[in-house]
């Protein structure tokens, strides 16, 4: 059995700021045990996350400030990862690596493979900058990696799913509740090809809109569910947001937030309004309905073929809406409906362990990314290495066997 | 005694293509003997060469083709690999690794370290790209690295000096002659630290332009040194010209090409119209001034407290002119003046090979760095490393001693 501590680090395209974590990792074989020693998450500054919006944009994006930016980030991270490893109490020689996402500026799933239209990504960060700084072996740049076997770059946490939750006995439908809904379906004993997944509709996305509207700006998510809660669903208007044509698409799917985006949420506070609904009802038929949206595509796309669901594993911020895991285990008879939390692993934090898991396989030369995720053609390992000192490569030589 | 065969690509700032050296690399302690088994030059298309000038100005770079072109860069570099590796006649199982510089198209060496001002450098040419479409291990985006540890991110070739010709019985002045004159100085038996370097002024770019102004664009260059041969030196000229401030500042010292530029070259014009100089006169006196401020340098920074050169090892386009070299022997008189190729080195291929060796040392966990060059606070080891097949990682742990 193997057995080392490493650093996740995940800065995602919301901006917020960077989770940071620190798990041991244990693997035997193809099993991934992660536990996690401890965590903190760095905001941004207002001016950091201004400097890094001009950047994701091709009418603000200045290639001096991207330069400048990929080193000031590999800094930023470097200082969190000492702030982390000080407040852990684990000593700085026990740590193998820290594995870095960077922040994405850039993604261009698609394109015509012309000159100026392959598909590519683009994080910053600089790994070097991370190695040198923190005296640490340094894991990153990713996706870049899945996109040279013709994959999208994205989801790579399908991967992170078979690692942390496949089950011999069980079959499991990991459903992620951000601002987009997704799930993997791990059948039970599943090998890497059977996995499926896809973007199920609106995380909370829709959720949180509503509620900034009924709240007029006081509130930018349900807290703890309770103005649902104190609503009723309105069975008539539930159904018609149920017809959205989305729903109805085969997978693979995905959903930018493009489809649920202002417009969608303009037009369903409109029909609401004709009705005559309560803001409480809203709430609640709103909520109903994404807990429909993730119920339905299970027994549309999932529970086909003489495949059946044993567990849900609800994560992200929707799993925080007792709400809405109401709703969902009401739609769900007879299926556990679970939290990453019962499986001692923080839903904010899910993204940080995964990079750290990634950066591991990666380390290990195994290949960590899914192929029907991605439609890469193959499998591969993702990632880069940086080490900018001799005794940051002795402990990837000792991990490498001498 | 430890050998390997690598490739080594380098592709310079002026876009003119792209360099691809194949070569076996001997490694005993710190000697490091270098043999070139296979080369070959890539002209970079006109259309690729706009498009990367275009990414190169913060007025004209876009995010959305940095991303693409990164990607696009990757799978250029990966058919120039395979076609040096079928060229070659070597094995592809017998190959360790590529190293790559990358395309650079920001370099900011200096900066306030604040949030959009911090130094930095951006080279793409995407390494898990170029690792996936050529099934090896691939080394590269050295540059950040050494300006993590405070350089700037240059010179990289004073390090390259000291691995092909650092010499326990001579003292070497290794002399580049492109665009710009560069030295390094590498004392009998040097220790790193004792390696001095420094840019000593021009190099062929104000006899280049000279020699295109007196042909009226016919010639972009004193092909085989023959304009100047035919013409006589102006004695009272080449004094003015070398009363130029640049010559007596000290060292650790850089030019760009700022300083002997356009506006330069026309002031040189003007005065050699005034004083009545033919052409041919006018090109060998340029030609003669480039010489002697080289041989100044040496005697006025190098060849002090009690320091001599024995031999002077001229690279660059410069040592494909018998003028200049002439020049150089008359002002250098008892010491050995030979090239780059009297050393089985091409100076064509002098970067290429270059960074396989930096590639090959990074691989090694040995630093490939010397902070008297690039103005850093510490030695670190440069470059990243991707590998995106377990079989180009068996690759590597062959290396690592598994």
């Amino acid at each position: 059995m193997v057995k080392h501590i490493g650093i996740g680090l995940m800065s995602g395209t919301s901006l917020d700021g960077i989770d940071a974590v620190l798990v041991e990792i244990e693997q035997v074989d193809r099993d991934t045990n992660v536990h996690t020693l401890s965590s903190l998450f760095q905001p941004y500054s207002d001016e950091l996350r201004q400097r890094l919006l001009q950047l994701c944009s091709p009418d603000t994006a200045n290639i001096e400030h991207i330069t400048s930016m990929n080193m000031y980030l590999g800094r930023e991270y470097a200082r969190i990862v000492e702030k982390l490893i000080g407040n852990s109490g684990v000593k700085h020689e026990d740590i193998l690596f820290v594995s870095s996402h960077g922040q994405t500026i850039y993604h261009k799933p698609t394109g015509t493979n012309d000159l100026a239209d392959v598909p590519g990504t683009l994080q910053i960060g600089d790994l070097s900058v991370l190695s040198e700084l923190t005296g640490l072996p340094v894991v990153g740049d990713f996706r870049t990696a899945d996109m040279a076997a013709g994959g999208q770059g994205a989801p790579l946490i399908s991967f992170i799913d078979y690692i942390l939750f496949r089950d011999e006995n069980k079959s499991r439908a990991i459903q992620n509740i951000g601002g987009i809904g997704n799930v993997t379906f791990l059948p039970k004993g599943a090998a890497e090809t059977e996995i499926i997944s896809f973007d199920t509709g609106p995380g909370n996305m829709v959720i949180d809109a509503v509620v900034y509207h009924v709240t007029d700006g006081k509130q930018t998510y349900d807290k703890d569910g309770l103005i649902a809660a104190s609503g009723n669903i309105h069975a008539a208007f539930l159904e018609q947001l149920m017809s959205h044509p989305y729903f109805v698409l085969t997978p693979p799917k995905t959903t930018g937030r493009e489809l649920f985006n202002k417009h969608f949420v303009d037009e369903v506070m409109e029909s609401a309004n004709q009705i005559g609904l309560s803001n409480e009802d809203l709430v609640a038929t709103v909520t109903a309905w994404t807990a429909q949206t993730i119920s339905d595509s299970y027994s549309r796309f999932l529970e086909t073929e003489g495949r059946t669901i044993d567990e849900v594993i609800i994560g992200g911020g929707g799993s925080y809406n007792p709400y809405l895991l109401e709703q969902l285990r009401k739609n769900l008879p007879g299926k556990i409906v679970s939290t990453h939390e019962n499986f001692a692993i923080s839903s904010d934090l899910k993204e940080a362990i995964g990079f750290a898991i990634l950066g591991y396989h990666c380390l290990l030369g195994q290949y960590n990314q899914l192929p029907s995720a991605t439609g890469a053609g193959n499998s591969v390992i993702m990632g880069k290495i940086a080490y900018t000192q001799p005794q940051a490569f002795q402990r990837l030589l000792s991990l490498w066997g001498n």
